[in-house]
C-alpha cells in the first residue's frame, strides 16, 4: 500500500521559488551581520532537556518537543535560539573572549496549536553581543537592524525605541514595584487591544487606583515630535522623580547622541509605549515597524538582559540583542514586490537537436557570469516554452541546427515574446546581464 | 543549583571559526549549484515516522530519532534528505512540473554508536535531476560536482565514474544475478580490506565459484589509461556477453562524450571498482577523491536510481543525484590551508578616547566597503591588541584624540607589528582592499 505523502500538520515545505526568495533573503541579512564583524554559531537542535527547561514562559515549556533517545536520556527540540545561546556562552566564555558578538540562523520547534500563518517549526535570526554594558552595544545593535532592513531594499521602516528603566522607575514612583511585571505584560497589548481594555485589566489584576492608570497612560502616550534628542530634553524633569528613572532617560540621551550621526532620525523615534511583554530584557529595548504595512507588527524586537547565563551560573552576564522576525518579514517584502526574481539561474537553454552543442554553449555562458540551466533532453520549442513559462523564466536560449553551424544561440524573452536569432555568445551575456 | 552547560553526546557546537568556515564552504557552493539553475526547497526537520520508515537501511532505522508527538503522533527527525525528497515530489510533482531539479542543504540525525569524527546530528548537501532518463542530467550531476570542488579552490581531485548496469550484466553472465546485491555490498568495501579479505567474504556469502571470482576481480581491476573514450573502446568486446552489460558500456560512452569538452580528463576517469553499496543506485555511479589526501575517502558520491518515490506511488520516477559529504570536506580544505580567513570582518577599530568618533569612523570605512568590527568600550591599547589577536584579527584600527583631531585613524598589522599613524579613511579603505 502506497503511503499518502503529507507533512505533519504546522509544518511547511518550501517550494523552490519560496525557498529561493527565503535564501536571498537570508543572504543579504548574513551580509549585513557581516559588515559589523559578527561571527556564526552552530548549535545542535537537539540538547538535554533540563538545558531548555527551566527559563520561558510557562506555555512555551508545554509546546516543547521532548522524549526519551536512544540512551535514556531526556532531550528535546530548541524552541528557541536564546537558551542554547546561554549554554554555549557558560561553556566557552573562556575561549571565546567576552565581548563576544554572534549571530544564529536556525529552526526552533514549538508545539503550539496550529493557526493561520503560525508553524511548529520556523526560523529564527539572532545577533547578540554579550559581556558589555557598553551603551556603544545598544547602539550598534540598533544599527545593524536599520543596515539590515536597508541592504534589504526597505526605504520606510521606524525603529521604536524605549527603556525599561523608564517603565521600572514609572511602576517605583506609583508604588507599585512589584506589580512590575504584570503591568509591562499588559501595557504589552495596548496597540492590539487599545487604551480602555489596559485600563480595565490593569485596575482588575494590580494594584494601581485609577488615577494611577490615568498617570501611567498618559506618560506613554507622549509622543516624540523633531527629533529624539529634543523630546528627551523635555521628558527631564522625570529625572527627578528616582534614581531608576534618571538612569532610563541618560541612558536613552547617550544612545541618542550615538545613534545621530549614524542613523538618519526619519528612522527611529523614542516611543515610551514599547513594552516588550518577555521578562527578562532590563534595559534599552526596541521594536521595528514598516510604514507601508502599519498591521503586520514588529519585524525586528530586542533589548538589553542581565542575567542570560542565570541557569548555568551565579555570574551575572549582560548582553544586548534583537531577533529578525524571518517568516514575518518575508511576507512583508513579498507584499511590497521587493522580491522579483524566482529563478537561481538567468536563463534555461533549450537543445533543439543536439545535446553536446547545448552543454558547451552552456559552459561558455557561464563562462562570462550567467548563472544558466540547461533542459535535459532535446524537445520542441513549444514544449519547452511552456516549461520554461512554468518555472518563471524570463529568458530562454534556443540551440538548433543553425545555432551550432554559425557557433551562436537565439534568445527569446518570454514577457514580450520577442527573438532574436543567432546571436554571438557574449551578446548574449551583455543582453543578461 | 546551576546546570552543568554541555551538549549530547555525539552532537557538537561550532565555535565561530570553524562556523564562518563551514559557511564560506556553504555559500560557494551554493553559487556552484545556483550557476546551473538548481533551486533551493526546504522540508522540515520532522516527518511522520512511516514517511521515513520503510526504505533505509535497517541499521539506520534502528538509529533513527522518533517518538510520539502532543497529538499523539509518531514523528522523526530525518535521517536523510532523500526521503523527504521523494515525499516532496511525490506530493507536489504537478506544481513542479518534471523534469525538476533541486538542491537541499540541511542537517539530518542518526543516533549510531559516538565515534572519533562521527555526529548524531550533521549536514547533508544533496543535489538532484529527478523525471528525466537523459544521459545529459548524467553528465550535468557531474559537471557540478567538478565546479563545486573547482569553485572552492581544490586543483587535484578525481571523480570515478562506474555504472551499476555493468556490474548487473557481469553478474548475469556469471549465472548470479540473485546474489548482485550481496556482491556489490561485498565488493564495496574493496578499498577498506583489499582484494583477499573481498575474495574470502564472496566464497562465504555468494553462490560465486573461485574461478568467477577471480574473473570479477580481475575486470574491476582494470585501470584506464589514457583518456576514458579510449579505455571503454578497449572494453567493446564486453558489450557482447548480454544486454545489460552493453547498455551500461554504451550509457558511460555517452556520457564521455557529453564531458570531453565540458571538463578536462585529468579530473575524471572510469573506475570499474566502484560499487556505491546502496541498493538503490541502478545507473551510473560515482565517488570523488582529493589527490592531495587519498585517505581521506570519497568527498562526493552519487548516481542515477529508478525507483525513488515507490513508498508513494507505483509510477516509477527516475532521478540522479549527488550528495557533497560537508563535514569530510571541510577537514579536507582545513588540512591542505584552503581555509584561510577567521574572521568575518576585515579588522577591528579599538576607540582610546571617544566611543562616537570610533562608530562614525567604522561606519564610513563600512561605507568604502570594509567591514568592521568596533570594540564596545574605551580601552587601553595592550588589552586591546590582546583582544584582537585572540579574535584572529590581522588588521587593527586605532582612534584616539589625534585620530580624532585630524578626521582620521591608525593602523596596525597585527601579524609584523608596524603600525601607520593617521592615515586617511581612504588609505586605509586602500589597504585593506
Amino acid at each position: 500500500m502506497p503511503i499518502t505523502p503529507r507533512t505533519l500538520s504546522g509544518f511547511k515545505d518550501r517550494l523552490p521559488k519560496e525557498a529561493y526568495a527565503k535564501s536571498q533573503m537570508l543572504k543579504s541579512i548574513v551580509t549585513s551581520f557581516e559588515k559589523f564583524g559578527f561571527s556564526p554559531i552552530e548549535t545542535p537542535h537537539l540538547e538535554y532537556a533540563e538545558i531548555l527547561k527551566k527559563q520561558g514562559s510557562d506555555e512555551i515549556q508545554k509546546e516543547m518537543y521532548h522524549f526519551i533517545d536512544h540512551g535514556g536520556r531526556e532531550v528535546a527540540l530548541r524552541f528557541d535560539l536564546t537558551l542554547p545561546l546561554a549554554r554555549f556562552i557558560s561553556q566557552y566564555k573562556n575561549e571565546l573572549g567576552l565581548p563576544f558578538k554572534r549571530y544564529c540562523i536556525g529552526n526552533v520547534f514549538r508545539g503550539e496549536r496550529a493557526q493561520k500563518g503560525r508553524y511548529r517549526e520556523f526560523t529564527q535570526c539572532d545577533f547578540d553581543f554579550i559581556g558589555t554594558q557598553s551603551i556603544g552595544s545598544d547602539a550598534e545593535i540598533i544599527q545593524v537592524i536599520f543596515q539590515s532592513l536597508s541592504d534589504l531594499g526597505l526605504k520606510n521602516f521606524t525603529i521604536h525605541i524605549n527603556n525599561r528603566k523608564i517603565f521600572n522607575g514609572l511602576c517605583e514612583s506609583l508604588n507599585a514595584k512589584e506589580d512590575t511585571t504584570e503591568i509591562l505584560r499588559i501595557i504589552d497589548k495596548i496597540d492590539k487591544i487599545g487604551q480602555d481594555s489596559v485600563s480595565k485589566e490593569l485596575q482588575e489584576k494590580t494594584s494601581l487606583t485609577l488615577t494611577q492608570i490615568q498617570t501611567l497612560l498618559d506618560f506613554i502616550a507622549l509622543k516624540q515630535e523633531g527629533d529624539s534628542l529634543k523630546f528627551l530634553s523635555l521628558l527631564s524633569p522625570y529625572k527627578a522623580y528616582n534614581q531608576t528613572l534618571k538612569e532610563g532617560l541618560e541612558e536613552l540621551e547617550s544612545l541618542c547622541e550615538i545613534l545621530a550621526p549614524l542613523i538618519p532620525q526619519s528612522f527611529y523615534q523614542i516611543n515610551l509605549s514599547i513594552a516588550r511583554g518577555l521578562g527578562y530584557y532590563t534595559g534599552i529595548i526596541y521594536e521595528t515597524t514598516l510604514g507601508d504595512l502599519p498591521t503586520l507588527g514588529s519585524v525586528c524586537s530586542g533589548g538589553r538582559y542581565d542575567n542570560l547565563t542565570q541557569n548555568f551560573s551565579n555570574e551575572k552576564m549582560s548582553g544586548v540583542g534583537a531577533s529578525i522576525g524571518l517568516d514575518r518579514l518575508l511576507a512583508g517584502l513579498e507584499e511590497l514586490g521587493l522580491i522579483t526574481s524566482s529563478t537561481p539561474a538567468k536563463a534555461i537553454l533549450i537543445p533543439l537537436n543536439n545535446l553536446q552543442y547545448a552543454y558547451t554553449t552552456a559552459k561558455s555562458l557561464r563562462e562570462l557570469g550567467i548563472k544558466i540551466e540547461v533542459y535535459p533532453e532535446v524537445i520542441k520549442p513549444q514544449k519547452a516554452f511552456k516549461y520554461a513559462n512554468n518555472k518563471g523564466y524570463e529568458w530562454v536560449i534556443i540551440t538548433g541546427e543553425s545555432e551550432q553551424a554559425t557557433h551562436s544561440a537565439s534568445l527569446k524573452n518570454m514577457q514580450n515574446g520577442e527573438q532574436q536569432n543567432q546571436l554571438s555568445l557574449e551578446k548574449i551575456a551583455d543582453i543578461l546581464k
